[in-house]
């Protein structure tokens, strides 16, 4: 597969899908997906588009500066992707294993198409299942006080492995602004309640606490307020009186795991557009 | 079907089971549902157990005063109900009809067993439907100055037709504690999201906004504390960037009418006990 | 609102999405939703759009043959719509008639674009709900010897009435090919079950005989095999060993209801194409 | 944890639960879960029992033969389990390891309280797993001509390990009747469908041609009957038109794992009954 993707998200006009189409048409490519949606109370459009870069007249390398001409017509916000060019993603990871395994898992089986040059943790526990997988591991002994320290050596080690995509696979630590700003958009977070329920810490014991008959997990942009981005994807299941916390755990596990790996998968074939908060996810 | 139910709570201790279902069969019950929940957190003992009352050697009239002595030996929390006593209900509605009409259709149908005397709405408009099913109608004109007294014809109301359930079917009004109190683990509401989320008003708006890719219903028993009271059932359904206000409104609704009906069919079953601010439901 | 409808599908080839946004565009429509699929195993494309047809500068009675040309180029099949165009539904109805309210009371409720002139049953029984909803009645007593020439009748009547789409409420007759050829892909019915599991009749007692854990309801095209209709929506809720058929029966209605209100929905609002004996759904 | 658990079933007759928590209560024991279910159609009581054995007056390896009496009376089917007696598990593995995968992990992460000494596998590839995992794993090179004979191999190896379950995990191959049998009531499969729907070979081929709109996963003990045992648990997720077979596989992996797990745990809990080739389940 050889294709490039386009993200667009604009002031609505009369035009817009028929000049883009027609860039592509015209320069001889085949259009494969196309998912257009409207928001009609802020007059704002936004596309998804790809297709197939076999016969197309422009290089991949000018693809950008012509298409631009179209884009400042239009005033766009916009990316273009390649489906050749592999993702590079890192996960943070603590003792609680189960989505970093599952990530893993997922990985091998080709369910996610990109590379996982590093693992990040607190605990050097997680260096084993790092080996077991062939990938890299770092770990860091985060405290109150080294933190911002330690998030520029983190950072700089992002860099340094060309990284796009954060996942924080039940990472129990809060990252700085400083890290949530340079990956705007790109650090994924799994939260184990369905926000805007239960924000924080504990969420299941809030749960437990409050009697629901629904727990859930939400997996989300990571924003400089808690548990407050764009979300992604969610999803529930259902308890009873008879589930104690440890049942509650157990079941959100099964949750957690599926609902981060649909945000992964989302993110990584480009089809998150993230706009006022809140994310157009085209499927 | 004649059917004696006992809903019991107590300190957990040994030989309570045996005890119950002993005194049963001695007086030649014969035992069709039981079902038994220990909360070990607060060593609490849960029980909801219904007999047949054919052959059984106690009167009706008397097994109250005969079941006495044991549950003063283990301190219970009990009540017992027959089922040839229809309970009877009372339903609070508004403009927005669609859970009235559910109600009165499920109770056509059969799924409720109970009479429903009376229908209370602020809005004359909802007397059609009243006449189209039979039931009484009382309007009243509540403001936020005559409530209180308005509440106090209401209450005479209730008890004049004997109420023992309110269902305040997507009722707008907020009760004073002078109904909730009188009304303790009587009073049925359904709120449009899956609670502790979006609590007061516009939920649906608060989920629009918020950016959640699922949105819920809550039924519950009213508390003094708004959209705060013990969860009887709960329910979700799936959106996406594509559904505006009125589609959250439209899924919404067809989610309030279903946990709204399971909550008022496991009330009039006797399968609840409150405690904590938490329900037992025994299905 | 004022919208044009197209929905097409057609062998899949470079530019057909721009020679048919650029259509709309030199015409001066806007864009209102758009929508396409590729079949990559059949190489089929298919497409909704929807666009505003204030201030489109051909005339609403001359686009079919303006857009012909088009359609001709790429060996289209396709229809258009006009959303100011309410189309006429029938429903045919049993004596269960939890379906029959459902739709009537959405249908009141504003959730369907359409009217519904006339109801069809076999049981005048159903007379009542008609009137009290203002609609025309028909009560016909079919039996095997009749079938035929009632059908003939029946067809009479959809004609005269001009019906576009007939929706089967739980109608418990199985409709000859005479009537199925005529209306082909517009009979909706509901079956009681997630097809293709427990087709034909008493699916519910099939489903507790066979001890399934969930149940479902299906909502599909009808076509001259029997619940072989292309599927549009399904849909399953949990059950376990303590549901007898009656709560079977109960918590299926549920479903039912749903599902054929989504059904109907879709198809109204123009977002079903079917192709190959399935559907392709645009939400 | 020091617990007994009853699983019986008989005739329903007055007195059963009297008689069994007398017993318990005479001989000190505290019960801990009490559920009962009555099946009105046959006139069956089944019932699930959990006390602690600490003060209980009756030895370990006497409770069975004190039970019998009891049991006698009432023509009880029962077993005694003791949650001290660690069962051991034996799992088939194909090339498609995800639910291996998913077996190990949850038992790692002490949601199965078993021993799981085994693996056997007709594909030598799967022997890494069970190495990272730290568990025996056999090779059998399977074909049709020596099925009869690899099977008493592999039952030899099972009655030597000492098995209780037999857990196949997307086991590709049909075991034959001297499996079954030897094994009844004890061998778990995971289908990749919603059965009845989508029996044999490649379901979410099946479903994908069908048209479906949810596809499904179901355990169920296995009998000599293909795809036709006690059905133990299903769960069921949403598709659409875009998803494609490799979707299908995608989404319902996640499924089978999931469905497959809960089986899996219930069994382990001794919360299943199989009755009528339907199961009670006690949660």
């Amino acid at each position: 597969m050889n294709n490039a993707i386009l993200l667009i998200s604009c002031p609505d006009k009369k035009g817009i899908t028929a000049k883009i189409t027609s860039f592509i048409f015209r320069n001889n490519g085949n259009i494969e997906h196309a998912d257009q949606h409207i928001d009609f109370q802020t007059n704002t459009f936004f596309m998804r588009i790809e297709w197939a870069l076999k016969g197309f007249r422009i290089a991949k390398k000018d693809i950008s500066k012509k298409f631009s001409l179209i884009a400042r017509e239009f005033k766009m916000s916009w990316s273009l992707y390649f489906t050749q060019e592999t993702p590079r993603m890192a996960i943070f990871a603590s003792k609680l294993t189960h989505c970093l395994y599952d990530l893993l898992l997922r990985h091998n089986e080709g369910q996610f198409k990109c590379k996982i040059p590093l693992i990040i943790s607190n605990h050097a526990s997680v260096s084993k299942i790092a080996k077991n997988f062939n990938i890299k591991f770092y770990s860091f002994a985060k405290t109150p006080k080294n933190k911002k320290e330690v998030e520029k050596e983190e950072i700089k080690l992002l860099e340094k492995e060309n990284i796009e995509l954060v996942v924080l696979a039940r990472y129990a630590q809060i990252l700085t602004s400083q890290v949530v700003e340079k990956f705007s958009n790109r650090i994924i977070n799994i939260h184990h309640s369905f926000l805007p329920a239960f924000i924080g810490q504990n969420p299941y014991k809030q749960a437990y606490r409050r009697g629901v008959k629904i727990i859930g997990a939400t997996s989300h942009y990571v924003t400089e307020k808690l548990d407050a981005g764009p979300i992604i994807e969610q999803d529930t299941v259902r308890i009873s009186h008879r589930d104690i916390l440890s049942d509650l755990k157990r079941k959100g596990q099964d949750l957690e795991k599926i609902v981060l790996g649909r945000a992964v998968r989302l993110h990584l074939e480009r089809k998150i557009l993230v706009y006022n908060n809140k994310t157009v996810v085209f499927d």
